[in-house]
């Protein structure tokens, strides 16, 4: 694998986290239960698509000269390199919520590490992104906390989220050739270097919404490196894609 | 509107249906609550396709020579002729059955009278087709009956589908230029006529099952005349389309 080709799986994989993420956060468009949170949600996820456009935009550039638009709507699930956890379903409100929240810490981290990036234009987009991230991560954190440390039905709940998601957690610190050759480079840290942050930040935050976080370190993969991903993916893009594969080339 | 137009239209309706609800049936594959229902509705979804195959084969020649696949694949909602009972979302397992049998019991009447059409074609079609849906009907409504006539909790939950589904019904003997033409040509019924004979025989099964036929003859229309379809028919679609939508004149 050259030194390009790494760096554009780099790119898809920040890109189409982002990307996936955005697409199922904006599902609550409309269906959130106070408005609040319903326009919190869908500005979350009009910052990661903004993000998704930058990320893809760079790798279409890797790529030959395609738009963050070709990636995004003409690939097939095959070609996505998101880790599984932005793909599974939304589940009820406070899933949502833990997913945003397992994801925000260790985007935050990485967000952090990417402004020292020898590559000026991840530098630059790192930058730009961590600033709205910072506002997601205090926005999901306070929200797993409330939820966590209130009624007995949402402390149920959301000790159901964190165990359903955190098998899908370890993947986000899998490293590979891709993160060994952009280590080398100096473009990105290597993700397992990010662990031990995440989890001190992530037990700090689950210990104050009372909530325990399963032993267990076992973890789903196959999502950033594009072997395998869940059936949810495939779903998803029939709906995100539809418009596009219907009206090839369809312009505002 | 000529005689040729009014056929492709009826052809269209008769198709649509049996598509449309086809694939909502076929949703449940994999999902069902015991295995021999599973079986039961992956075969009775299949019937539904098989005769979608016929009917939109036929409106693909009145159409210049489309095949099938075109109609069912490249057609968008706002050229769908289904009526809205069939793309109403399956609910649980009991607004699935009743929903069967509200169409059953019209599709059973129609084709009965479908048999007897000037067009040779048409009465063939119908005369495969019912000796698949009087087996879908027996079943759909021993099911009605078994679970409307079960518990308390089988008798609310098929209540709350026949209430939700009861104003889907009128839109299923609505009469427009497209009928009146079929009627002077002999090929179809005025599905006004039919109404009398349903009635009789939803009323007596519903009686069996302990169930209330709500009193509002409220419809909800659009479908069958492709003036509004409900929002649900879109999702359906962008799932049933993908692949020759991605994958432009695939084949197996």
């Amino acid at each position: 694998m050259t030194r390009d080709e790494a760096f554009l799986q780099f790119l898809l994989r920040m890109g189409d986290n982002t990307l996936i993420l955005g697409h199922r956060v904006s599902e609550w468009c409309g269906h959130a239960p106070v408005l609040e949170e319903d326009i919190a949600l869908a500005n979350t996820a009009l910052d990661l698509i903004g993000q998704t456009q930058m990320w893809l935009g760079l790798a279409g550039e890797a790529d030959g000269g395609k738009s963050a638009d070709d990636l995004a709507f003409l690939r097939d699930a095959w070609d996505f390199h998101n880790v599984l956890l932005v793909e599974v379903p939304n589940g009820d409100f406070g899933r949502t919520l833990m997913r945003q929240f397992l994801f925000d810490v260790w985007h935050s981290i990485m967000l952090g590490r990417l402004m020292a990036s020898s590559d000026e234009r991840v530098a630059a987009i790192a930058a730009k992104a961590s600033k709205e991230v910072t506002y997601h991560l205090e926005r999901s954190g306070d929200t797993v906390v409330g939820l966590g440390d209130g009624t007995e039905e949402s402390h149920a709940r959301m000790q159901d989220a964190l165990d359903y998601l955190w098998p899908y957690v370890g993947e986000m610190f899998a490293s590979d050739e891709v993160d060994a050759q952009m280590v080398a480079a100096g473009i990105a840290p290597n993700p397992a270097d990010l662990r031990e942050e995440y989890d001190a930040l992530v037990e700090r935050v689950l210990n104050q919404a009372t909530l325990t976080i399963p032993e267990s370190r076992f973890a789903h993969k196959g999502g950033r490196d594009g072997r395998m991903h869940t059936e949810h993916l495939g779903h998803l893009l029939t709906q995100m894609q539809w418009l596009q594969r219907a009206y090839p080339g369809a312009k505002w």
